[in-house]
């Protein structure tokens, strides 16, 4: 045990893919890792799920559903609703971190990994507020990846994809939103992932994708869409993160999963498993040689 | 010296406890320290107050009286007083963590021992606030330790016991509140301890205990009573940490240690000794057979 | 490579000055620092300029010109202006600490070597905000060093040099100004520092300086004016960082960059470059005798 623990901080690695391939590690848990500059971080490897090597990067929580861009909105805008800071805190696309793994469920959390990582694929968890570690597998309420390598596409990791798609109030308009990919359920399914979000959300959107920078009527940009495309513009309702800027009572990391009531699955709500819950965000590294 | 240090950075132990015992370390300072799921952290050890082997998990520090839960009131509420968030920012009972050892007495401290260290028995240091490490101990204007085990009976840690109390507004009234547990003096008295609070809330409590999770009577929930059980229901005035939801001018890591002028010891006011001192917490784990 | 990052790691340094000196290192990047009391952190090492050694322990960074003294001034208030917290959040001359050495361009940053060290000279960078660390030193819009061993005089580094002239309201008038020292431009030069400040400036400054705890003509304290020696009172609009209390609208890390327009370099209003820039804080050692 306190052999293996030494080992686990020895390892001079990028990424969980890095640690599985090279060390044949395949167990859940914490790992050190080093960015291309010799940063070192720990961070939760998935080594299981679909061949393993998931490294997670980053969480969006909401810690005050009522607080409308307050304190702990570090995935939209800590100061509240301003038009004036279109891009909000910025931080789909910069180099801040925050958090720990091990309270990724309690508050929010981003590591270097988040732009540091080349990765082709992404898996997302939804995580209940405050489990411990050693249960968010089991205790998730969805979780699936992608399988079609669209992060090559967009520049490896989800800080290059936001530079294209920037999560930026007024950056265009509901047409403009950015890509929609194709997901693969490790558990739960596309009803299920209908279930989580209100049944006016379930009208306008389609499930089994994650869908990246969608817009709203108001021009308020969001940054993820977990588990679903939109079909409409009223994205706000079920898509997380974003800008600085929105419809006065709809700013926050979930922007309005309360617009009818918080957590209570009607008209516009999301359900109260969903709202109350962390997601995760874990990338796949591209394969590399060995050194 | 650099061998020494080197030293100290190869342990892999979970608490301070276990390096005293494991190792024979006696020197007060800087350890690394190891959860059960691997997380490293750096605190500061005890290694000589009775017996030693006490871990610094979390520090409790008020950096501005006048302003109501707000911006590092993390012991509370960072959000306003807002009765729709009964626990605050909950991080008395969940995994979120913050602060670093060497700046504990700058600003609110809480690493993952808090909640990963399996404990018996608590101490609490009162130390002036940005006073440096190697000078705490000496500084303290009140330090004591518990030593009926009394964590045992509560889950081992803050983490578990606050989960059996909440400390959530409107949880009960004042005569809900948690276990009042006889503490041992290593600096200060009885009589000490009630000059550093008001002259009121010396008339409604009793010196030689630590208290957890008082009510007051406007519903509001405290923490800790730092050397005192109350036998009134006025806590705000000598308790500290608390819920999301107070009367309108107490909200706050130290609620309502202001009420009658700040730091004037005048009527319901705590002395300025103790409004301007951050308070250490301290665990000491249970034994337990060596590796 | 890789053992090239081990060997990082396995250093027991107290300074970047320290690591160039005894090991020899004289690459650029990042590298494990451990202070007095064992306390370990990463930060970048300028090993290159003008001998090297220089240790980054600071940046102060504006995330919103348009909060005044709102979550993210770190170095002035997050709690609003507030005349009954004359020190604002008090980091300048306290132990916290935030932020990393990877994202210090993306918010702020502070690392237990800003009171740890003991420095004989300073380097200011002025880095672009978002841009990587690989960059920085080709992306800077100035860079410049004193070379008088100034700090020498007044305790070794900010934290101490910040006890004697404290960055609070309302502790002097502007005649009570602190140190101006001359400095050596690295990149960049007299002229180039006048036109990044607006046309006002240039009219009550001196550039080829850099100055400490400013006083403006509303008795707000400010921490540093970069490049500059102040010769009138209004220096909210030219200098960094401050305490708790301006005028009510120029509160902030840059208090009143923004007076006359934006990043307009209009009147009082500073360039868009240096409104957009990260102030990077370097310290270099006295030299020690090798142990
Ligand atoms: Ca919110
Ligand atoms: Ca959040
Ligand atoms: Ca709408
Ligand atoms: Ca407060
Ligand atoms: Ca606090
Ligand atoms: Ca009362
Ligand atoms: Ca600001
Ligand atoms: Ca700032
Ligand atoms: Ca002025």
């Amino acid at each position: 045990q306190l052999e293996k623990l030494r080992n686990r901080f020895n390892y001079v690695a990028s990424s969980c893919k890095d640690i599985r391939d090279r060390y044949d590690e395949q167990e859940d848990g914490l790992y050190y890792l080093t960015t291309a500059n010799g940063m070192v971080y720990q961070t939760f490897c998935d080594m299981t799920t679909a061949g393993g090597g998931w490294t997670l990067v980053a969480s969006i929580h909401e810690s005050s559903i009522s607080g409308r861009c307050t304190v702990g909105d570090r995935w939209s805008s800590q100061q509240g609703n301003d038009a004036n800071r279109p891009d909000g805190d910025g931080n789909w696309s910069n180099r801040n971190t925050f958090g720990t793994a091990e309270g990724t469920t309690s508050d929010d959390y981003k590591n270097p990994g988040y732009y540091d990582i080349s990765a082709k694929d992404m898996s997302v968890w939804h995580v209940p507020n405050n489990f411990p570690l050693e249960h968010w597998n089991l205790a998730s309420i969805l979780r699936y990846h992608t399988s079609n390598r669209f992060l090559s596409l967009y520049g490896g990791n989800l800080f290059e994809l936001f530079q294209q798609y920037p999560v930026r109030y007024n950056i265009g308009s509901c047409s403009n939103r950015g890509p929609a990919i194709p997901i693969v359920y490790d558990f739960g399914d596309e009803e299920s992932t209908r279930q989580f979000y209100g049944p006016k959300p379930r009208r306008e959107s389609e499930p089994g994708f994650i869908t990246f920078r969608p817009i709203n009527y108001e021009r308020a940009a969001m940054a993820i869409c977990s588990g679903l495309k939109p079909t409409g513009c009223n994205s706000e309702h079920y898509c997380i993160g974003g800008g600085g800027y929105f419809h006065p009572e709809q700013c926050g990391d979930f922007p309005s999963f309360d617009w009818d009531t918080l957590g209570n699955e009607q008209d516009w709500s999301a359900s109260k498993e969903m709202s109350e819950a962390a997601v995760l965000l874990f990338y796949r590294q591209k394969n590399k040689l060995h050194i």
